[in-house]
């Protein structure tokens, strides 16, 4: 792989620049305020009620006889058509209980791991757009480059702590061996925690090896280490689709995390009331999960909210709804009820990276923020309702989510903090910008934004007068150009290179797998 | 004033239109939820403490004589400077205890009257800047034909509840009479709660007396029903001068409410950690609301929040960061530990109604919403740090605050909402769409934007392609020519117009006073 792999494409950039863009640090985030409680207690009890009737008296179609045969096996009711699942309430909440309530997520550099659950917050790079977009190019159809230079952004912006998926879809890149390429990248471009997809048991074989050998270490370890996530959507109203049984079943057997996430659009494949969804949401979650763990009871699970809603005028799915703030915390809720790590998005329904795909990320950030979202997938870079990859949008998420990791740590509160000694010094009338108090904490005292532009009318306008998205064109510019791909050793490269070469070789995983 | 008046520029746009903008409709707006809180309780009393001791040991200045001899009177201790004054804390808590912890405010025509306290919220359209602006004209000093504008924008809004002082300065008029011109032209072009300013004695008494005219009320009654607030800001650090003295006295005296908002801006006129500067904040707002109360006991007050920081490269005031954030909420729980109506606003810093302006309002809009302020002043146009009014961004904050007032609705809870039946109806693989439960709530299930686009890409980019504020740039146009001016009683209107033309040609209030 190493002649015509995507690392050359950084060699081609030339000598390294000097860092010149200005990033929060890297940390691992923790949200230190109490959740925001949407819902009452007696509310959240009703959904859960509710949900586990639609498990009792409606029950899930699972569309893979294997699945349908462990469920047997565990006691499940099926039905005459062999697909028809109806769950006891008791199976599902002792299944759920199963499962753990936090796991760490590993990196290929474990200064990428990070804790999955509790009060910890996880922002991942945007995936499986089928176009990429930017300011100079436009929109097109998704390719191998453009996925290489978003994999880069993701591993050089801090706040960007785990990789999603693909951040675009590389459809230049034939599908049996596209996997091979696309995994191959993301572990060699980045050294942030991985995620794959359900498309058949061959594919996901094969990225949980490409992730083991990333990370040099042998199957034993790997079981016990979770270095590689799936997405496993419900194929809604309830049902769960051949591919993502078989993606459940190999990710929970190999000890890799699965997202179990229902896509509730209220209106098309939900009730068009939010607590309707909530309770469809919450059953098909329940199904899923309950399913996990019957396959490999204590398997790292984390509960997906995804609901929103569709436009009424046109059908058209709607993102970063007030709705979807609603369903954002009330999944948090739910997902608390059992202990379960939490995941949403930073969504937007915008075609452009403009002022709507703004307001529309915040309305789905500061949800998340509230809601102890523990995984917000979709973090940078996701436009037009998932239809397109945007380069300005990743950097303008990255300047939504550092602000929003700044109001998470808390406030400085001692005596000193306080500043009744700098108060008194200044005194009426005074002027605190030479004070001691305020030269000692001159660095650090506020943020530092990323794209934000606080000079004034005058030097902004001499400098060009950009907005804020043509501030973020030049950002990821720079972050490209200035990329430096993390160490590999020499013999996990080349164990992963051999493996990648050989499978390739082999015809990758063909269309009747 | 009739014929030269601004309702003149209103008739030029010739005939009516049809409505063609569609807005979410009038609502006094409640917040369900429980506020965020940002501090412990032991920190809400340490910051309470803290200013107690800053009131007593430092004291704050008080520029204008007549009100040294009013705190004097009530026992205060005056430094030999007779303008220092310190405070004992009990003095303080009995008199900010007199207070009234919510109070109505009336608009013109009555449908505008709003609560003010507990749990109810309140959007102003912008005040203060010296500078409009938009995308097809750029920007350029306020002008009475840009001001008279955006009343009618303000007017024409249903998530706009009240003016919130000249939503852009109109320098065109001389001085002497521009409060003249503008309260009437706020009077006469619109019907919502109305805002004038502290600046001078003569200014105020007018600005009363076309309060009470325009409202058709004698002065008894204009005495138990406000309507018309006024902003007091401290001079920060810890001064009220002569002008914002003269204004609370006065406000005071006449039954009408005042805004005590210190300015704090941690770094400049205020310690540089966010809870040195509330401890200031709140010293200074505690040390206003006492004369006030010291004034006229029972008097409508606002405790104001306005701490945000500056950028340490530059000095220049930031707006809508993570620290403003924080601020934010923590003065919620500030005001509320001592039973009164909080304000804050919506800001940003940006130069251009774009991205960035975008989310440094929703930085402000989300904790206005969960730190239950029931006065968001600069609601809708603000921009650049207040140095322009923006009629794009009027439009973009209409959008934001209608989704932040949708959020701020109740989810139903019922068994219909929880939607078993439909679920049980459409079944695993069925659609939504067509379901009865559907059908019934075709209309009014979800948001309905007013500048979002949820078209696809194409349809989007065969309509040409527009960012949200260039479809705000439309939408504003559109407003404005729909514009029809609030009914006034002619007899209101004949007074209201004498006592301005009177004022006028006597000269207004000329420098001196």
């Amino acid at each position: 792989m190493s002649r015509r792999g995507p690392e050359s494409t950084s060699g081609r950039r030339g000598r390294r620049q000097a860092v010149t863009v200005e990033q929060s640090p890297t940390v691992a985030l923790r949200n230190p305020y109490q959740p925001f409680e949407i819902l009452s207690r007696d509310q959240v009890e009703a959904i859960h009620r509710a949900s586990l009737r639609v498990l009792e008296e409606i029950g899930v179609n699972f569309l893979l006889p294997e699945a349908i045969d462990i469920l047997r096996a565990a006691g499940a009711d099926v039905g005459t058509d062999g697909i028809r699942v109806r769950f006891d309430p008791a199976f599902v909440e002792a299944a759920v209980a199963k499962a753990p309530s936090s796991f760490t997520m590993h990196g290929r550099d474990s200064a990428h791991n990070r804790t999955i659950g509790g009060d910890h917050v996880n922002f991942c790079l945007v995936s499986s757009p089928p176009n990429a977009t930017d300011l100079a190019r436009g929109r097109r159809p998704g390719n191998f480059e453009d996925y290489c230079d978003f994999l880069r952004l993701g591993q050089s912006l801090n706040v960007a702590h785990f990789f999603g998926g693909y951040p675009v879809e590389p459809i230049d890149i034939p599908t049996p061996i596209r996997h091979l390429k696309a995994k191959h990248a993301m572990a060699t471009l980045g050294a942030k925690g991985q995620c794959c997809y359900a498309l058949g048991r061959r594919r996901i074989l094969d990225s949980i090896e490409i992730a083991r050998l990333a990370r040099g270490i042998d199957h034993n370890r790997l079981m016990v280490e979770p270095s590689l996530w799936c997405v496993i959507n419900a194929n809604s109203p309830l049902q769960y689709d051949k591919a993502m049984l078989q993606g459940v079943i190999e990710m929970a057997r190999h000890g890799q995390p699965v997202i179990i996430t229902p896509f509730t659009l209220a209106g098309a494949m939900a009730p068009v009331t939010v607590a309707g969804a909530l309770v469809q949401q919450n059953a098909e979650a329940l199904a899923g999960i309950a399913f996990h763990q019957t396959v490999q009871p204590g398997a790292p699970v984390i509960y997906g909210g995804f609901t929103s809603n569709v436009d009424m005028k046109t059908g058209a799915p709607a993102f970063g709804t007030p709705e979807y703030a609603k369903a954002t915390l009330a999944g948090g809720q739910l997902a608390r009820r059992y202990g379960l790590p939490y995941r949403s998005s930073n969504v937007n329904a915008s075609i452009a990276p403009d002022e709507q795909a703004v307001y529309e990320s915040e309305m789905s950030i500061w949800p998340c923020m509230l809601g102890h979202v523990n995984v917000v997938k979709h973090a940078l870079g996701w436009l037009e309702g998932g239809l397109s990859a945007s380069f300005e949008k990743v950097i303008l998420d990255a300047e939504m989510l550092q602000m929003a990791a700044a109001f998470l740590k808390p406030l400085a509160f001692d005596d000193d903090a306080l500043g009744l000694d700098a108060i008194r010094e200044v005194g009426p009338g005074g002027h605190f910008f030479g004070a001691q108090h305020t030269l000692e904490r001159y660095e650090h005292a506020f943020y530092r934004p990323l794209v934000s532009d606080w000079r004034n009318f005058e030097t902004w306008s001499e400098d060009g007068g950009k907005t804020a998205t043509a501030r973020a064109h030049e950002i990821y510019k720079t972050l490209l150009a200035e990329y430096q791909a993390p160490a590999m050793a020499a013999e996990v490269r080349e164990a992963l290179d051999d493996f990648v070469d050989r499978r390739i070789a082999e015809g990758g995983a063909p269309p009747e797998e």
